[in-house]
């Protein structure tokens, strides 16, 4: 099978939403009138972000789901992608699972795939994802404001209890990883979510170095502090019952792939009306003040000493 | 070094075309009234498009140039990039030696990098280019009319003829392998040709994998077949003296960016004053004919057997 021919089996389907689609040296996208373009790019590296065995039907999601939870945090409404795959080789069985996974989740944000490239080497999947929001309405992480809630969706930390125990940190039963896994290998982003904030919330950021991390690339962008509550964290049941991870899982587990913001107090009704609308749990877990910190209070309300920050690749 | 530090350091520069740049969740860009945005994404992978001790500049150079390329192909004015890197460690020397080649030709070109994504593993370059055009005069491939002329841009095949050297498949004297090189090294995107061919050509490709795969393309897509003739094809003096490669680094060799495109031929005179102007050899090598086979005729006007398409990397 040469590359086009893998290039036209896998990756060619329909482009609606493209005035040109896969198959010309550059795709032609018309952005709607009043909105602008918000791209993004995220590489998953085999042996960095997955392993090599990984279900190549829940990498396909996965790959594109990260890149959906950028445009989620922006409020944009996702349009188009470009995929650039190097491959070991041409592996018809788990190029089949892997695009099937991936247009899977395509499909259902209505984004099409308008390009990308194929080459042979180490397994690396990069997506470019292009969606729209109108300028005034996205979502930065440079507009909050001191008084404003802090918020999350989801639970935090299951993703980062699921790989723990993959890593043989800690022994969890089947059902028990089961109920995490999910959330692990196949993240659900937060696209509904990111464009029902448009308007109410002041800035905004998806999870996935650890919510101490991500937060605070909030902080510092918009140059407040903030005070949030360790008791008050959205955890599931099987977080509850690892209680010597669970802090450092939610705080600074990574691969969450939830939406933090901040929002006035007074849209704090409104918010938990879209919650429920959305079948979607927002917690608010404390709020922005003035000065530069984060600082974490334990259910005693004395501050948490923390070790580190976030993931970090170097 | 951690992974911000290093974006920061290395990858952030000003962003004048951007309403929002590196930082953010996702990059805002605002396409042009009448424009379309032209999107496509090539990665470089280490030891398929480039060997381990590559100097990082060329390196940084060569990794958005091809992308340029594309852009050129489409008749496009580059806007933004996103570059995605997987690096086997944090080498300062090499970041700062990639970026600079990057950066200097993405500011001769007035293209912003918005963002991207920076990971450990092994080395592998995504970048995704962004341009502009209106959309009825972007250069498409399916466009070619039985009756065109055959048109390339600078000299073919001198690429593929370092490569070989550099492979120990021929033998160059230093001042021949200094003459060949840059083509390899530093391919010149045709991003002013491109321009200059909006209203002009009716289809064009960037001359990446060979001539007669990239061609082919053209031909397949506009339902068309092309007779070309081999000593037409402009080629330097190196190759010139090695008559024994030249044939198969001419038509098959890959890695060219120059740019193949198909015009009518009232406007030879026109793309003889372009290729003055530009200070950039365009040289007519066939027409465009009814069928769908291309033949490439010898000086004599027998037509040659040809044993392979072009780069295929699988």
């Amino acid at each position: 099978m040469s590359e086009f021919d893998l290039i036209r089996r896998h990756f060619t389907r329909a482009t609606p939403n493209a005035l040109l689609g896969v198959g010309d040296d550059a795709a032609l996208l018309q952005v709607s009138a009043g909105k602008v373009l918000a791209v993004s790019s995220d590489m998953l590296v085999c042996g960095t972000h997955f392993f090599a065995d990984a279900d190549p039907c829940l990498l396909g999601h996965k790959t594109l789901a990260v890149n959906l939870s950028d445009l989620a945090a922006m409020g944009a409404t996702p349009r188009w992608a470009t995929l650039a795959l190097s491959l070991p080789g041409a592996d018809e069985a788990w190029l089949e699972r892997f695009s099937a996974g991936f247009f899977a989740l395509a499909q259902r944000h209505q984004l099409d795939l308008v390009g990308g490239d194929t080459t042979r080497g180490p397994l690396n999947l990069c997506v470019t994802i292009m969606g729209e929001v109108p300028a005034s309405l996205a979502l930065r992480r440079d507009g909050a404001k001191v008084g404003d809630e802090v918020w999350v969706s989801g639970n935090l930390g299951d993703a980062a209890l699921a790989l723990a125990h993959l890593q043989g940190r800690v022994h969890l039963s089947g059902s028990e990883f089961d109920a995490v896994a999910k959330a692990l290998h196949q993240p659900q982003p937060r696209v509904a979510l990111g464009l029902a904030l448009r308007g109410i919330a002041n800035s905004a950021i998806d999870v996935s170095d650890g919510l101490l991390a991500d937060l605070g690339h909030i902080l510092a962008a918009s140059g407040v502090g903030a005070e949030i509550e360790l008791a008050a964290m959205p955890v599931s049941a099987v977080m509850r019952s690892q209680p010597a991870l669970a802090q450092r899982c939610v705080l600074a587990g990574g691969d969450d792939y939830e939406l933090c913001f901040t929002a006035a107090a007074h849209h704090h009704d409104e918010l938990l009306r879209i919650a429920h609308e959305l079948n979607l749990p927002l917690t608010c877990i404390g709020k922005a003040v003035a000065g530069k910190d984060c600082i974490v209070h334990d259910a005693s309300g004395s501050s948490i000493q923390l070790e580190s920050g976030g993931y970090d690749h170097f």
